[in-house]
């Protein structure tokens, strides 16, 4: 699936799911008008009518939207419905937490191994997913139609890993290693950075708006 | 330090963090402009002015920033010369990660200790930082000052967690758990998720602007 709106359309659909999930069930069973969502997380109403209208078309006038529904079609739009193969490079701590987390499934996501160079670790184990040697990872990607990476190897050899996935045929990257990398053409890599997010968030009051 | 800017100027100050980082030597000890940043990342350039000025006095006509200077400021101004105190509740593999990782001191945190509540695991030590008793994390937040908490505890103690980072005197809390949480009074919880984060990056092709 994939659609074009704006990366700030985009970065707005997580919130309001979050905020529709978040409702008591009374209301999840009732319905919700663009304003109330708009006014709840401090967004302009007009901004959150058409984000919302670029992703469902249950919105009535004066009605609003069904919450179950409108949280449907989001859900949807993110693809929380697929069953997406995901393969996770590193085996550090990091790495066999993502192994061992099952919250993926949720959105869509299977995560079906994970690879490592470390011999002691390769054939064994975690929640169930085997971890396969880094050598075999082109050949696995490949004949699993594999099309999400996520990486969580040492800094210094990240790139590497990278180039490697976009062999392998995988176009989508998340990146946890501590170094900014370089998108190979046609695969995009969102370098998640924790620190940052944490910054960000203990460092500054938000103002509402 | 506490600033009052709006959410959406905060979110994209990273953005030219990182793409000021990414410049290439020569361009880092030029000088740069904000339509040229603006350009770069696909955003609106009068946005990018506004945004700029917002945290740097250096901006001259038809000079644009020092790129040096700017990354200062925008440093100085998400506090990565800051030296906050960190602690981490929750010692699998994901708190495990935490403590291994040394790049939070580039953003200005201490990651100082992680608390767990496994007799097994209290006492020992990751990357030099000691695993402490859960029941002592009150008093060692209080008498350390501490004020910025990380939760990676499974999703049924969270809440609890939550709860006494609260009691401890924390202020910011970055909730990994797979569960959304209830601030308490007076704490700021930013409930991350990586899935989702994945899904909106792995699912959507980002339109320009």
């Amino acid at each position: 699936m994939t659609k074009n709106i704006t990366t700030q359309t985009l970065s707005r659909l997580p919130l309001y799911f979050n905020y529709l999930t978040s409702l008591p069930e009374d209301k999840k069973n009732g319905n919700i008008s663009a304003t109330a969502i708009a006014e709840a997380l401090g967004l302009n109403d007009v901004q959150v009518r058409k984000d919302l209208a670029s992703v469902s078309r249950g919105g009535r006038p004066k009605v609003g939207y069904s919450a179950s529904e409108l949280m449907g079609d989001i859900g949807k739009f993110l693809g929380f419905e697929n069953h997406d193969g995901v393969v996770v490079a590193g085996m550090g701590n990091l790495g066999r937490a993502m192994l061992e987390c099952d919250g993926f499934a949720d959105y869509g996501f299977d995560i079906l191994c994970g690879f490592d160079c470390d011999k002691q670790l390769v054939g064994t184990e975690i929640n169930g997913r085997i971890i396969r040697d880094i050598s075999e990872m082109t050949e696995f990607c490949r004949s699993n139609n594999i099309k999400i990476g996520i990486i969580t190897v040492p800094e210094t050899s990240a790139q590497e890993v990278c180039n490697k996935m976009a062999e392998a045929g995988i176009e989508y990257i998340l990146n946890f290693a501590a170094v900014r990398l370089n998108a190979p053409e046609g695969v995009m890599v969102h370098n998640e950075n924790i620190s940052l997010t944490l910054a960000m968030l203990a460092r500054c009051k938000f103002s509402e708006q």
